[in-house]
């Protein structure tokens, strides 16, 4: 059986490394099938995704990690993945907290593209 | 088609009003075959997932959620199921702030059980 916290962790460094050097590099990781739900606009397919993060309205941005967890999430290999963490935006030095959930599903070249995607700012409960 | 989100709406209610009130009564919910990552902790299947949950300690607990998120996750009539939220603990009135992700799946009377569940604190970033 694959380790699906090793594959979750490598996934999310690798999508995270690539979102914060070029978001037009995630396309790959996108099928036409996939889903994206990003602050509740909800988008689907490769194109729509991609354009979506590419053009969102910042030029520099870094994601800081700071929970990964991952589930199995069928008998087929797919792994649920539950990313919480911390956005940095331009120059701004005040973090906001996000969370991010993918489902990744094999593909037929022994590796994974990113079936479910839904991304959320969490703004403190105070 | 289900109404995916009409479901996860539901469910979401549910699941919260029910954990409030005696979250004995969640047992229905899981199966032996369901996952729950609790702050990080892995347990499967209902007697030990629910056993956690009613050991959390702690006697009144209120679930206030903000944002319901949902997408289908499988082409079966699985639904991902992403809420964010705040907690209030006993007589503690500063909420904490949450998000749990569960994955429903179809039972075979009609409703559905939850496969994954992860839930996790998420702390202010700045």
């Amino acid at each position: 059986m694959a380790d699906f916290e090793s594959i979750a962790k490598q996934f999310v460094e690798y999508y995270y490394k690539t979102f914060d050097e070029n978001r037009n590099n995630l396309a790959p990781l996108y099928r036409d099938e996939s889903m994206l739900t990003f602050e509740a606009t909800p988008l689907q397919g490769t194109a729509a995704i991609v354009a979506k993060l590419v053009e969102l309205p910042f030029q520099r941005i870094e994601h800081q990690v700071a929970t990964i967890d991952a589930q199995p999430s069928n008998t087929t290999g797919g792994i649920i993945v539950i990313v919480s963490g911390a956005l940095l935006v331009e120059e701004e030095r005040r973090p906001m907290s996000y969370t991010q959930t993918f489902q990744l599903l094999p593909n037929n070249e022994g590796s994974y593209f990113v079936f479910n995607d839904v991304f959320r700012l969490v703004y403190p409960a105070a």
